[in-house]
């Protein structure tokens, strides 16, 4: 679209979209944004994407911003926007830029007693209990729509956080000026002395510690867009690094500085090595919470960490403003000289040693097992894929294998939503079409958001989805009563279920290593297919490191 | 349970639950509510019902609360009651006593970055969103447990409202002391003084205005179980009575004092001229909103009015505290010599006319229709039964045609969030096992909570599940662009599914009304198998009271 001189609120909203590369609006419609959403459709900017429900819209949503940087949800009043509420919820936890966009009652629609509201005369209530998990709320106003809009995509593109725009009726198609979409909402606020003062005070740090450095990426390496001057930076030293279990993938897996997956006491050696040993750690966008820090077992040690965030950093727990991740790298690699004089510089033996568990390899029969089925997923999972492992013993799994170069991983290890990334397949798989998403979800967390296999299957998506059938909620049998039978799920016909839903998609049940072995081959031969594996596992096995999380728990 | 010293705050929950009639918990387990939900079952006063997501399950108590008087639904702390807010939401707007319970971090927890929370160490958030939507929220703490829970369940019964506990894990388990469950949560609050002066006055207003005296029966008749008084009230007069969209069924539709659903200028002849025709109005639980007053058509006259309502009353806006509705009804019932004094008192000819608008009936052909599907319908609807109807073409559709007697109907008309009814039909089936449930829901709403089938099925629930398939939401085709696709909704095998996720479940497909009723007859003869029938209708059809309701919504 061009900019023109009066264009509706609707249409600036799109176009300020498109400018951060959405392309895709996931939501649901209701009688409250039926003219926002065709104002919002009318420049052709995004393609709508209707989900059944709004929390499965919302999920799609947040793993669409992971891989591009930015999403969108559409939600009516009420009705709509809560039951996204969890969704976005996680996006806050997890730190993704998700804008949620509500179609409101019409500005003066105050006191009246309208259907979608509590019928006491309150608008406010759906927008308060967002202020409560988003970074920026906004009602949008005559008079300030466009600053709003202008306003809260800011706040998300700074805080990598989801933000909140509520749009009445009446402001939708209200007329704002156009010339205003030339501006830039947001850039990276770099300060030149503060850069300076903190490359200073790293280097000063790196000398006077004297010993190997390590480098723990974090999430927001991901977020940031900020894996290549990573990359730089370790290759510069080079320096071994770890990622963490909400950051795998991040770096590919393959590279020789990698030390492997580091959570505390329950990880692999390798990694636990790397950050032990270090006289000084470079942290990347981390957030260390209690499942990430392998329940709080991870090292902490200010005093000795250089520490990179979305826009500010600290040396040794002294903070430096105007600070973005990429120029901190940029400057941290800027220091390679500095680490080469460092005694122990390089890598440590530990990072080219074996990167799993000791009891992460089981006996090699055709039982299927956690071990084994994550085993031959391991073995067979082609580059370039986008794995979506759901929290559960999938995630548990998926954190345990390598993997090969150019892997992306969507997870929640911050929220924990369970039933996220089967809408979040939705999302990875149009936010980035050239990757293939794999999906690895038990039958309870599929259960809750199933309806999404249709959504995939009518967009033309060809994920794998491999729902691990073991009749409930595994994770939690693991933590407490596990004979209790709260734990079980419904029984479905799972193969019935997605013919139902997505007719074209090639259904396997497998009970065997050997049968998960040949779908999964069946699954590369159909690259185009939405390829469906239930694999029937008993319901009590555990993939070992949520043995280890378990244990922990319960200490 | 016996009254003992000491018991568990979940015990002690529990029993006061099954005090007011709570046989069942809706919920879904999760890592912070395991301990609550173990202790909760200790005694046996509840059985658990396990829902795959949580929005189901909130939606499955509130049709529980609306048939029993009140329900529980149970979540894990944050991705679990978010998801469940919605459903709360609903509960409030419609006035239904649901208590949200909620497992949570334990309560030195605050500070600590945890998963299911934002990672910023504030564990308030969440009770605070549900603040907006409850009438009492309450996070337990030592010392206080019980009494928090007795305010927050006298509350609920007081208010007919939704209210919030969020138990810490320490809390859930930690002792309070018995004796306490042999004292009353809430019992009416009647003021002897304040009925006299509300009868009074009563009487001085029917003596002053000297006409036709109209009762219209509300939602909150159902919610106040004073149906019995009710029609007490109706018969000493005799008087002419009428429901609303909102309480439709609440008194018999075959008693000769009906004289239609009234909803303004959108209703039936009949009710219209009960209602316009009256010198006094007994409103009865009222709660006008749009929708519900026929898009504000409906009359409002408060000095001509007598308006009962939970525990309050009014005359021509005099305000009456102490008054609750069952004695309210009673003492208006004892006035009835009064009404019988009246030159206009009794029937008026209009109700005992038809009570269906002229448009109502088509021609007869054996085409599917909204007007034949609802006809059918009519004509074969057993007594006794429990009809859920989604808000949208469903539920306008069962508002024209007549119900035989002892007929419920459970729907959304203030709140409208589509898919509830599926899961409510979960909620009204174990409420009250003697009535079979028919649910008539469109393949848009159906496809949001879907996954209810399959629990319904696992219950042995034997509901009749009559799906429209229209492919796409017809309601909001009526009010906006009817041609945009993202109307549409992603086309789903529905007997298919349902085998997948029902298998006992007879499954119809109906074409015509012919079939149609060949189905309908089936599922008489199969009162202990769940029915599902899918009717294919034009993608535009709609009940003639929704073309109306649309025409008054866009004028």
């Amino acid at each position: 679209m061009g900019v023109t001189r009066e264009v509706t609120v609707a249409a600036y909203l799109a176009e300020r979209l498109r400018q951060h590369g959405v392309a895709h609006l996931f939501g649901v419609p209701g009688d409250f944004n039926l003219g926002l959403i065709d104002g919002l459709l009318a420049g052709g900017q995004q393609r709508w994407i209707g989900s059944p429900n709004e929390l499965n819209a919302g999920y799609a949503a947040d793993a669409y911003a992971r891989r591009r940087g930015l999403a969108a949800v559409v939600t009516t009043y009420g009705v709509g926007e809560l039951s996204c509420l969890n969704a976005i919820a996680g996006s806050y936890a997890e730190q993704v830029p998700v804008v949620q966009i509500t179609g409101a009652p019409a500005t003066d629609a105050g006191g009246q007693l309208l259907h979608h509201t509590l019928a006491d005369g309150d608008l406010g209530h759906f927008a308060r209990a967002y202020r409560e998990v988003t970074a920026a709320t906004e009602v949008l106003a005559h008079g300030s729509a466009a600053s709003q809009i202008d306003h809260a995509l800011a706040t998300a593109l700074a805080t990598s956080r989801p933000v909140y725009l509520s749009i009445p009726v009446d402001v939708a198609d209200s007329l704002v000026d156009g010339h205003r979409l030339a501006t830039t909402v947001w850039s990276e606020p770099i300060d030149a002395a503060s850069m300076a003062a903190f490359a200073n005070a790293a280097r000063e740090l790196l000398r006077a510690k004297d010993g190997q450095v390590t480098v723990v990426a974090g999430h927001e390496v991901e977020r940031r867009k900020a894996a290549r001057e990573l990359r730089a930076l370790v290759e510069a030293g080079p320096l071994p690094f770890v990622t963490l279990v909400s950051s795998k993938g991040c770096l590919d897996e393959d590279h020789p500085c990698f030390a492997g997956v580091y959570c505390g006491d329950l990880g692999v050696k390798s990694a636990r090595q790397a950050v032990d040993q270090a006289a000084v750690l470079i942290t990347v966008g981390t957030l260390m919470t209690d499942v990430v820090a392998g329940m709080f077992t991870a090292r902490e040690d200010r005093t000795h960490t250089i520490d990179v965030r979305g826009t500010t950093a600290y040396v040794a727990g002294e903070r430096f403003e105007g600070v973005p991740m990429r120029a901190a790298l940029a400057a941290l690699t800027g220091l390679a000289g500095d680490y080469a004089t460092l005694p122990a510089a390089g890598l440590p033996a530990s990072a080219i040693l074996g990167r799993r568990a000791e009891d992460e390899h089981g006996p090699v029969t055709d039982a299927l097992t956690q071990i084994s089925l994550w085993e031959s997923l391991e073995e067979w999972l082609p580059p370039s894929s986008t794995v979506l492992a759901e929290i559960g013993t999938s995630f548990w799994g998926a954190v345990s294998v390598t993997f090969p170069a150019d892997t992306a991983l969507v997870a929640q290890p911050v929220w924990s939503s369970i039933g996220y990334t089967l809408p979040a397949t939705l999302g990875a798989g149009l936010a980035e079409p050239q990757r293939r998403p794999v999906l690895v979800i038990g039958d309870g967390a599929a259960q809750m958001t199933v309806q999404e296999l249709g959504t995939m299957a009518a967009n033309g998506l060809a994920p794998v989805v491999l729902v691990v059938n073991n009749a409930g909620y595994t994770i939690e049998r693991v933590l407490r009563s596990p004979e209790a039978s709260y734990h079980d799920v419904t029984a479905w016909n799972w193969s019935g279920l997605v013919r139902s839903l997505a007719p074209q998609a090639h259904t396997f049940r497998v009970t065997s290593r050997r049968e998960l072995r040949a779908a999964l081959t069946a699954a590369s031969a159909a690259p185009d297919r939405m390829v469906f594996i239930e694999a029937v596992l008993p319901a009590n096995d555990t993939p070992p490191m949520l043995q280890r999380l378990a244990a922990a728990t319960q200490a």
